[in-house]
């Protein structure tokens, strides 16, 4: 801690916890946190770190996200060959650790992109609160003034730690990392690669390996914590006063009992099927089966149990190896500890006791072990894949035993209404996926059982070659998901980022909004001195840098020659008669474009300059209509500068109002243009 | 309950609270639940009112909050009547009845203008998950299963109900309202008002007066909770199993020791000193001082405390009449009952017992009895506005004591970091306001303070007289603040209607997606059947309508003949050596505003028809430049249909991409207009 390694007394650390390898049963490390100062290392995040984050933009931590996924592609052969010892294959250690390193390239591409080069977010329009727009309002959202503090589960801790960190980081929170004990060291590598790669702020990465039930006697609020794990941990930890009471904010993601449902026009040889039979296949055996997303329920229509079960029986001989990742050809590994294997035993007993039949394996696995040789690995956490077929849908072993592993449950329904119902008793999914090339059914399921799902993947034969699969959370979409998933919300692109910063609605006069969020508001100052703002470069312009130009006149000679360049003859502009008759018009008016062109002449600045080109336009409306003989005048302020950290421009957002001869507005619009950072 | 009115027996009322007259102590009403089936109104409201609720779309819904402002601003005056008997003046009722009757004119306009004319909502941009485009996500959100349970204080019996009521009626969600019982019979005779009116759906709203403590027994997964009131109340809600394990979404609004911040630059005389004098004693005696967002702590630069207290001192004696709010000239009431009166007493002794100095009132309030006579009113619950001053900032007092009346607290700050301790020292407010005319103060001070606070007012002499002061919450501005404020938000226009429905990621093909939310996506099928799209009404029009013009050529002499029509002269489109010298042009290039308008050319339909007007451009983006010899085509298709409801006309968005000879995209846009219902 304090930006170095702390490590327990080989005294203290005789109470230490042993973690095995998951294949052989093998002492991979021992973990203890006996005599470790959490208060410090939390402390040392709040301090430290908020004031190494807090002065670098969206943008600039966004960069730092980017070289730290670049520092742990480099070496990330060292996170594959220690994760083979958790029982990951190479495909589990894939989703894990090359989908960790994704996420924090989404969420550096997405902090570019969506977040202002700023350490303010703007969020939603400005409210006009008087008239006469003196008085206007602004929600900003600022940073937490805590620590974000991430408790993660075993299956995933490359990428269980980089999703929570990635959207704490670009918001400006420092986090502490706290992995489970059976794969910490996965974790604990990563975060080391971090370190020795110099780019961490200090103070912005905490980690705590081992046992540290305490952690929320430490916290206050403008604290965050984050968990993913059980449901019974989870309900402890949110009952601690800090949460209750202290205003920490907490969000839960927990395993639930997710399902699929294959659509009734999916029939046997069609894609759907196919696909259908791929992702229970794939989520069953993918990380054995150890995934809060992974497949639980299969919903299939009446009659259609045995085609499905006959062709998930047939997958699994034709694809599933069971065996130690280390050995070629096998496809699905070991659960991460003996532990877990007698847990998920235990919970198979439960829905066999409910009602559920197997269908599928149920039988010892056969291991391959890692020499290439099958035999059965007495000291590995090897379980079969498994599905049952249960008659009853209302079933609640069904609808709530979870067992963590490569196990799944088949049940039939009939119409609609019923697999809405099915999916409804899992309590709050994370998702739901549905086979089906029927767009009625598809919308009139998805809309029944939206609210009860944090994500739902629509999986036919246009998207299903592209599809990322059932159980994949993306860092662009929220994974959570209602009541039995846990409540919260993770991911989601900028949305978590929003979840580490505080939404405060900002009144006030134009002037002062301007100065708070370095966004010109429209009525704040401005300057009209020269030289023209074209002129300058983002160095030297400044928000509210204004050119009021000269006024022109529209001529009916104006507009109709315009019509007959562009071929834009639309009535409203040639025929008084008819023009008069619309609801809009007092007559011919002056096409939209023709006043956008003729504004674009009276400000620009020809010869060549700082502004290098127009890049587009926002919120463009056209309000009063343009009648011959009116003029035009356009004032356009610089209204948000956005210098690019590793280009020589930025962009640069102007106010664009279109006024006529009695100062009505006629149109306005925010204009886009790139605008070097030196002349 | 099931829309009709329920009443004890008068054996079961037998143990009725008896409500009285705030002034007179005189029993106005007495209120007993002995023998209500609160179940069955809760599993009423879930059925029926979703039921009733859901085939409504948000435009529908929203114009029907209209209606019932407009019924309850016909007979406001009987509402009136009744809130005089609670202690309020004029001024106070017309902040609950005329505010809470703003709220639903808001919502519905906001409803109209910012929610779609659907059931669902669409959160964010489409992200695009396959380089072929053939895989795409997006956020929706739909109605909560649920009923809306709000639970209210007793200050604004009006306001407070419909606040919370707007956004889940918006939502699709049916409310039940529990009221607080000492003015719990202004609440019931608004909602009568509302049922006489016969505009409320089916089971949309249920009404409890009196005491529902085992309320939350009843709930379920699906349900929401609002809660306005005290903190020790919120604790045990919250840790209700439903809350706790059952995925009922809870939100808390309690009071909070918020505090106005005197600039440094505000001196004696200037506006900014008056506006902050104003603000506290208005803070301190509308409502008397009974509002969550009253000013409890005055922070004034240090030295100024006396010129302070002496302000607020003059400005009551010259401006503030305690009395019977029914008698002339009162201009602040008693407290909402005996009971009030006493709780804040007790905590006016424990500031004062903590170091707080009464240098303004603390005695007993003259009073001016209905008849118009001043003297002692006994059984009246009144209590003198009173300000005490601190040394010290730090004192617990002073930070966490709340007299829930016309009492607030004085302290001296030396710098901007000390008065963002200050203000943090709270613990989590609702607001915090801050007197200056200094941009650099006010920034410095809001960033540090910001998140500590739900809402922020910044006063100085430009917005001060349209200023709606610093206690008021308004509809398009979130209330509710972290910490002790209780960590909730409420309104902030759309946000709360969000609150109220369960956002989920959809991943799908973009005719599947298209399918579900009724509007187009980029790659979903599409028809160019005759007639041109732009010949069809609203009720002929179909998402996905597309026309694909023809190609036209764009020459030099194109370019350099707008450029002289509209006096856009730029470099990039006149001088071919200045242009290639340009990072982003491979030489002369055509103009963008060009290339909209012969895009507009290529697709009109020049004779009347059932399109009216193009009103605007949204996302315009300019991505390949358009060299001479290049030729243009746009696709347009009808990507988003919204029909007005009182109007003959509706919205139509058009997505329009123009493509160059190589099918490049040279730009792209939504493209609005207006067209007609009807041909």
């Amino acid at each position: 801690m304090q930006d170095g390694w702390w490590q327990p007394t080989d005294e203290a650390a005789a109470d230490a916890t042993i973690v095995r390898d998951a294949s052989t049963g093998e002492e991979v490390v021992r973990v203890s946190t006996t005599g470790l100062d959490l208060a410090a290392a939390l402390e040392h995040a709040r301090t430290v770190g908020q004031h190494s984050l807090a002065p670098l933009t969206f943008h600039q931590r966004a960069i730092l996200l980017k070289q730290m996924a670049l520092a742990l592609t480099e070496r990330k052969a060292e996170l594959y060959e220690l994760s083979s010892r958790t029982g990951a294959t190479k495909n589990d250690s894939w989703v894990d650790i090359d989908g960790g390193i994704g996420v924090l390239f989404t969420y550096s591409s997405k902090g570019r992109r969506e977040l202002p080069q700023s350490t303010m977010y703007l969020d939603g329009p400005v409210e006009t609160l008087s008239k006469d727009g003196s008085f206007l309002a602004r929600h900003i959202c600022t940073t937490l003034p805590g620590v974000a503090v991430q408790i993660n589960a075993f299956n995933f801790p490359v990428w269980g730690s980089l999703e929570k960190l990635a959207p704490a980081f670009l918001a400006g929170m420092p986090t502490l990392i706290k992995p489970a004990t059976p794969t910490g060291y996965v974790a604990e590598h990563m975060v080391r690669i971090l370190a020795e790669s110099g780019l961490l702020p200090a103070g912005a990465i905490q980690l705590v390996s081992g046992s540290a039930r305490d952690m929320l006697d430490h916290l206050r609020l403008g604290d965050t914590v984050s968990f993913t794990g059980s449901a019974s941990t989870a309900e402890r930890l949110r009952l601690h006063d800090v949460v209750q009471t202290g205003g920490v904010r907490f969000t839960v993601e927990t395993d639930s009992i997710n399902a699929s449902v294959l659509g009734p026009d999916a029939a046997e040889g069609t894609p759907e099927f196919d696909a259908f039979v791929r992702g229970v296949v794939s989520e069953m055996t993918s990380k054995a089966g150890q995934k809060c997303t992974a497949i639980r329920r299969a919903l299939v229509p009446t009659g259609m149990s045995d085609a499905v079960a006959n062709a998930v029986r047939d997958r699994i001989a034709a694809k599933v190896v069971v065996g130690d990742p280390r050995a070629e050809g096998v496809t699905m590994g070991p659960l991460a500890s003996i532990e877990q294997r007698d847990e998920v035993l235990k919970q198979l007993m439960k829905l066999r006791e409910g009602g559920g039949q197997i269908v599928v394996g149920g039988d010892a696995a056969a291991v391959t072990l890692a020499d290439g040789s099958i035999g059965e690995a007495l000291e590995g956490a090897f379980v079969a894949p498994t599905l049952l077929s249960f008659r009853d849908a209302e079933s609640d072993a069904l609808n709530s035993v979870e067992a963590f592993g490569p196990v799944a449950s088949m049940v039939e329904y009939g119409s609609p209404e019923q697999a809405a119902e099915i999916v409804a008793r899992g309590g709050g999914s994370l998702v739901t996926s549905v086979a089906s090339h029927d767009p009625v059914f598809v919308a009139e399921l998805t809309r029944r059982i939206a609210p009860h799902n944090g994500r739902i993947l629509l999986l036919d034969r246009d998207d299903m070659r592209a599809s990322t699969g059932h159980g994949s959370p993306l860092p662009m979409l929220v994974h959570g998901g209602p009541g039995r998933a846990g409540g919260g919300e993770e991911l989601g692109g900028i949305r978590s980022v929003l979840h580490h910063m505080q939404r405060t609605a900002i009144q006030g006069s134009p002037t002062m909004l301007t100065a708070l969020t370095g966004v010109w508001h429209q009525g704040a100052a401005s300057s009209t001195d020269a030289p023209h703002p074209f002129r300058k470069s983002l160095a030297e312009l400044r928000i509210g840098d204004q050119v009021v130009s000269e006024r022109r006149e529209i001529s009916l000679d104006d507009i109709e020659h315009f019509a007959e360049f562009t071929g834009d003859t639309f009535y409203a502009h040639m025929d008084q008669e008819a023009a008069e008759a619309n609801p809009f018009f007092p007559g011919r008016v002056a096409h939209g474009y023709l006043l956008l062109s003729f504004a674009a002449g009276l400000f620009v600045e020809p010869a060549p300059g700082p502004v290098l080109a127009n890049t587009g336009l926002d919120n463009l409306r056209f309000v009063t209509p343009v009648s011959p003989g009116d003029s035009l005048r356009v004032t356009l302020t610089a209204k948000q500068i956005t210098p690019r950290e590793t280009d020589p421009y930025g962009e640069v957002r102007w106010d664009a109002v279109l006024t006529n001869q009695d100062d009505e507005i006629v149109a306005q619009y925010d204009l886009l243009t790139y605008v070097a950072k030196e002349q």
